[in-house]
């Protein structure tokens, strides 16, 4: 596991992996790595079960001395904005693989339009293979997808004037309203790549020849003996980044506090938990695998005082620390280019949480959940699957379904961040904290390696009333 | 009927009229003529009743060739564009005549808003006479029609403080909350000429003297023994010149092959028709009279082939031939300046079918159908009637009616050509194909002939939520 | 009464308050006085029960003669704009006090989001008092209001990230997801002064300390004795400037017409009722008084001719002059800095109605209307209270109700004028009368004494949409 910086990982316990290698990175000057800031904190340890064992009470209010670097850092970032090109890429990261569908979204023989980083696309599933070309006639312009005509396996013909294109290619193969014309095989729309596993389509939104898709997805995307379940694909009136840091965001599991699961679990979670050292946030820029940010929280927070008055996470002991550091977390949460989220062992122990932002425009994202978890026979496969519905309703309600879901609560925080960014120049008024500092990394990783910015081209979204009188 | 270019017309079997002049184009570089592509065609032949027999298949290759200067034309076209004036005309020509209501839409002593062109205005009919003023005191900029008032039969009164104009030439004549003003008579309303015939009321959107109707509307409306039956008037989503392109469309009939009356008339349309050679569309352009382009398809195309497989138009027969050439049809299309098109024998021998495109605003036409025929008696009169109404429902269906009407096809085909060339720049990035070669006409004889574009001036329509809190 | 303009004011009768100075307005070239125009005319007196008694019929042709300077100042301004501040003032003036809510809206322990301003505020009533922050937390921006949640009495906890301020002074606190950040203490929210009196929270929209009160709110509001029934706050779609012009418009009596309180008061009230003369508006100017325009109108017409038709006023005498002069009415009207209304005497005798038009953003109001009458007693309190619910229903019912209240007409009106000045440039392309007048000055008063001009900065009022997907 090449191309991770900061401290060495400690193996996966369920898959055997190991950090075997330590990557430089070349820009220090942005990442600067600091142990300052642990020395004398008591930590809690992580018992077999999972939770947390408090050993003392950390004096935390040391870590807020002048040695912190990670406010430092945040202050800093945050006045300097060192991540210019994030702020441009409102449409999104172009050059890269996106979720379009779940699979089971498109059936054999079925079409379907969708949006994706202001672009029109429209898909159909051929003989178990998934198709995407540009959902827009060049002719006229119209949408193909408002009445749809395939008048043989590989063809899709225009409702207006009968121009015909090959799914595979994009190319125009004929025109059913004229006879012989010299524009066949001259012209052809965007035909889009695709790829498809884990139940899961993905669309290349980009020129010349896709990238490795390897790339551009989770690590444990690509873990043997994978399963998948998907759980939903909900559009949210937010743009993809402010999505994205929501997702990532290390201390809003405060807003999450109300979650059942939490309740049914046992599990006593703090209201907030962060990395209190830069050297466990890690940037991943090797060379072929895919960029990002995985973090390790230490520190969790678990009361505070207000006016003199102790506000303290429910059913936490009394006479247990407000704050506890503990040792990295084994379990990781990582950002990934263009826009997914990894998080293992949720939402419990031996799962993985996959979630996407996939741009839709400046205002929309799709938001995208993948729960997954391994199988090694049919009987763990069975069983799998068996489990997959009741998490999926753990991590996902139909907005305004009680008790909610885990990550309704996200949805709920984004569509009412993306005002302020939007609307408000919250991009360059926002006041970050500590706890913000993976955000900072994750902007200037995105910033500096995104291989290109989605730029407001000749596509332009259909609007709600778009069709109607 | 001088003015026309290209070959000499035929008689009108019912109406006698015949082609006695031809007028010669000074701007032959654009509209050059030629009669290559049509030696050694083999033509089908106009019976009787209407119906195409065919003679025997075209060898239709051939027309492709180096030769065929259709096709080079529209690619130079659309390379050129040299119709600046048209990609201007967003919101209309300005001084011309537009039908604006049907005579049945205001009865005597009513009143009635429509916004045209950009600019609002309030009809009333007097005495049998339809006048008209901007629907918008000059005081505060109220609409009168919100709460209209008419203390005296030729009198207008602002329901807001009492300014009273006359109806007739929009002069302020009275303000009943001021005693004497200096103002009256000195000031008032922009009063917009009306005038009516065949149960449409038009306006003259302009300044100064209207032009003589005759030369803003399309030639049949003013034949003897014309006899009318309003259809609808229908507001769509759609920009008027993309409206006016597709009523004017050779080849969209491709999208009305569904239409019940097809296979109602037991005519069999073909998938694609236009005209083959540039002689056989006019240019009209004689001084004082209408301007625009008739056209005559000779080509129809029946069959093509998608991936070796034969796609046919239902109940061709087999071992009729794919393409056809027939003599240019005695049936003409004509569109014409501002927005007017004209069909001859639809939807059946002996009528005529009159449809506008009138420009609400940037995003928005009425479409307006108007059925005619003729009657030199009271017998025939009445016989029109009868057959008028069920006519009226093969041409057009409220929207959501099954089976659709002919034009609720183009009603269909404009909301959805609409954000496009709105959003998408589309003007600038169609692909037009050698069928649109009577289009690129029509946008030249508009940039070339149009009186005036109608500029987004000191008038902004009501949005739809208009005066809601 | 220091600080009017124009001609010494009788006391009231109530009050037993007296014009006691006369202050000299430093640009007289802008509000030249002139007892021109009133030479000759007869008046009207003023009886006991406060109606009009008609003398003889004023020859108001004179009235327009070329000595008419009130007309001729109405054609000049218009032409010259002197206003130039208060067209820029679309979003309201800044550094002043606003009416924001009704005390009964705002109950111990609630709290209630609004925009003024376009700024978002967020309001909480605690031990009586109300306090007013910013509705967006200077984390990531969201509104607190989606989700208020306050640990302590005067705490506001962010629902995101538990940024905790107190409401006192905005102040950042405590956090409850991070272990004693950095922040605390160093940063908050703005917070808003408040005031509350006579049943209306006040809020002061501007930076540093707030101004007296007093120097912000119609005189009368500080009347011993004075006791207030609230009548309605409404949001309407229409700026807040054309919202105040309506509301002291001389003229526009003329729409008020049909109201039922007209009939069932027996007062027969003309068709418009405007100053003659200069010298009996008043500018309100002397440093540390409220700043505005006090208007007494002395023309009444209740008759005018149209088309040779007479069009009197119902029941107003046959034999009684169309136009009648009177003394200045003892009753006042007065339009006061930033956008507050006070109207003596109505909806009856010995009443004062308060109202405002307070600017959400830049195309919608809150229409807010304070009833208001004297006790000096608790028996003359109850009195008060007793008929207060059955005038308030005179002046106001909920939209769509019959018959109306006297004010419903006026949200009628404005909704209708909005669109000519918010999108057709009518701020330049009105065409104002004489008894715009007072118009004209209100807007010089502004434009010369506004403190302020709020600009749209970082705030964006949240739309109606926001926050759904
Ligand atoms: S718009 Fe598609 S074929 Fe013409
Ligand atoms: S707005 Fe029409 S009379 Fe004043
Ligand atoms: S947005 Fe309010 S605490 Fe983070
Ligand atoms: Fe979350
Ligand atoms: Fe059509
Ligand atoms: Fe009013």
């Amino acid at each position: 596991m090449a191309g991770v910086r900061g401290v060495g990982r400690k193996p996966h316990p369920e898959l055997g992996q190991s950090v075997t290698g330590h990557h430089l990175c070349h820009h220090r000057h942005l990442y600067q790595e600091s142990r300052r800031g642990r020395v004398g904190l008591t930590r809690g340890k992580r018992s077999a079960d999972g939770r947390m064992r408090i050993g003392k009470e950390a004096d935390m209010d040391r870590e807020r001395s002048g040695s912190d670097d990670v406010h430092g850092e945040v202050e800093r970032a945050q006045h300097e904005k060192p991540w210019q090109r994030y702020l441009e890429a409102e449409l999104g990261l172009r050059h890269y693989w996106y979720p379009a569908l779940f699979s089971h979204e498109l059936q054999e023989g079925e079409t379907r339009p969708e949006t994706i980083l202001g672009e029109r696309l429209f898909f159909k599933r051929i003989d178990g293979r998934v198709y995407c070309v540009e959902d827009r006639c060049l002719h006229r312009g119209v949408p193909f997808s408002v009445r749809p005509e395939c008048y043989t396996k590989h063809t899709l013909t225009c409702w207006f004037h009968g121009f015909t294109y090959d799914w595979r290619d994009g190319k125009l193969v004929e025109i059913l309203s004229e006879a012989d014309s010299a524009l066949l095989g001259k012209v052809g729309l965007h035909a889009y790549p695709t790829f498809e596993k884990h139940q899961v389509i993905f669309v290349w939104i980009g020129d010349g020849e896709p990238a490795d898709i390897r790339e551009d997805t989770q690590p444990r995307f690509w873990d043997e003996h994978l399963v998948t379940h998907p759980v939903v694909r909900y559009k949210i009136k937010c743009n993809w980044r402010v999505a994205a840091e929501n997702g990532f965001d290390a201390a809003h599991i405060y807003g999450h506090r109300h979650w059942i699961g939490m309740q049914q679990s046992g599990r006593i979670r703090p209201f907030g938990t962060y990395p209190s050292r830069q050297d466990i946030v890690q940037v991943l820029t090797e060379d072929g695998k895919p960029k990002g940010i995985v973090k390790q929280d230490d520190i969790h927070v678990y009361a505070r005082q207000i006016e003199g008055q102790e506000v303290r996470v429910p059913l936490w002991p009394k006479d247990a620390p407000a704050v506890v550091q503990t040792e990295p977390r084994a379990g990781w949460v990582g950002c990934y280019l263009p826009c997914g989220l990894q998080v293992e062992g949720f939402p419990k122990p031996g799962k993985v949480h996959f979630e996407w932002y996939v741009p839709v425009d400046e205002d929309h994202h799709y938001y995208v959940i993948l729960h997954a978890g391994y199988a090694r026979s049919e009987e763990e496969r069975q069983a799998f699957y068996a489990e997959a519905e009741p998490l999926a309703k753990l991590i996902w309600q139909e907005p305004g379904a009680k008790p909610e879901g885990f990550n309704n609560f996200d949805a709920f925080a984004r569509k009412w961040s993306h005002h302020a960014y939007a609307r408000e120049d919250w991009w360059h008024r926002e006041r970050l904290f500590k706890p913000d500092y993976i955000i900072t990394q994750w902007r200037m990783v995105v910033s500096k390696h995104a291989r290109s910015i989605q730029r407001r081209g000749n596509c332009a979204p259909m609007e709600v009333d778009e069709g109607l009188s």
